[in-house]
């Protein structure tokens, strides 16, 4: 369970940023947003930036989440929206990793690294040039 | 299960509209909106009303709901925002009901009514007069 | 918004009853079943219901869910399962009924009517027996 | 990413197993148990765990998820149950460790790993023997 690094909260270091609305809903009985509601976050971010890059639409194989890793750094609370920071990381032959945080009132309250998988052959070309697009510049 | 009235699909009926995202998580696997997740998101709308409003904070007593009605008039898709509009009529001696419908790309999509009623002796003076400034004015 | 009809509490009035998990993500703030999470274990006890029974195999045509209307009754708690009873009412040429109730150690917390339509020319015949088979027999 | 170990894979390995049944809103447009969902899924194992095991009883203080890893060895179904498998592992100072796994027809779907801390000066020695009582043997 290694900690994040420091440059992980900072909204500045996410290739692309979108803000996503929470929902009461999203709130458990201790009166701050779930855990398992977090996850549902962090998917909010991810499906919004991948119909918004152009990913979902060049994917030719059946995309599948192998490994989501979340770290869990401060409480959140509706009905303040949070902005949802993500960049592609670790491009391999069939797999990469989406690297996100989650930060409400400018204070980072989540990290999220989701590790996915193509079927087929091999990283498509087109969907490989959008992940290289919105890779970490550091 | 009586339709809808005509008004009830014009947004401009609405005292009070606002916009809330959907959520990738929306989708059941039909590819629409599931008839929960809508039933969700009219309650997002609600918690967003009644805090905006003023309501939440003069409820004096602990307010439940006693009957929600939805009708479904139109299937909803992600990732496209739903404005949500809402009134409050039928003001009783301790219950009101929440009529919101809710508009996906100028459509009507579903209409709810949610009645809640108030512990206690009666609606607070204070909640009275902010139901009372958000009924519909028909 | 009429109140239930009294012998809707009786567990013993539903052709069909199933037991289903509550689980801790169904509480909201205020520590009991949300009214969303409550139409969600509707759901879960239809869709467990509509495979049991032989009828999601004979739909031929798309079923959509038209009118859902919820009677809250009392407040309901984790981690005890609720039992669901549902039965069949007022089948018509191309809709029908499903009328639920929930109940948690022995007490009615909530009532459910969902009506749905199918597409296409009526209900098949298949469709229409199995609807029958469960009806309310009253 | 590191993929789990072997032996997570067998259900045996896990002193706490218990039966958790899928809703179909667990279901994504993919129409297989979404990523979130089965964090839902382990959630509400782990929820039954704390109560059955009499952990939630002897917290004194307010504990945190602080990381959970998820991994997705294959799709998962509705309307099987799952089999979630629990253990502690890596008692700290005021962090452990829950280690879960979730089978569904005999297969391992996914596994979680659920980091938690507590507030306050340490693990209370209730807790802590309980903690102890349900760890790996291994």
């Amino acid at each position: 369970m290694p900690r994040p690094d420091p440059w992980r909260l900072d909204v500045t270091a996410y290739p692309w940023t979108d803000t996503v609305q929470t929902r009461f809903a999203d709130l458990d009985v201790l009166g701050h947003i779930n855990n398992v509601a977090m996850a549902g976050l962090f998917e909010a971010g991810r499906a919004r930036f991948l119909r918004a890059s152009g990913m979902f639409a060049v994917r030719e194989h059946r995309v599948m989440l192998v490994n989501v890793e979340i770290n869990y750094l401060a409480e959140g609370s509706f009905p303040d929206d949070v902005v949802i920071g993500t960049g592609v990381a670790r491009i391999g032959n069939r797999s990469w990793v989406l690297q996100s945080a989650c930060f409400q009132n400018g204070k980072c309250i989540a990290t999220c690294d989701a590790t996915a998988a193509i079927e087929g052959p091999g990283i498509p070309d087109a969907l490989r040039g959008l992940l290289e697009k919105w890779a970490f510049n550091r």
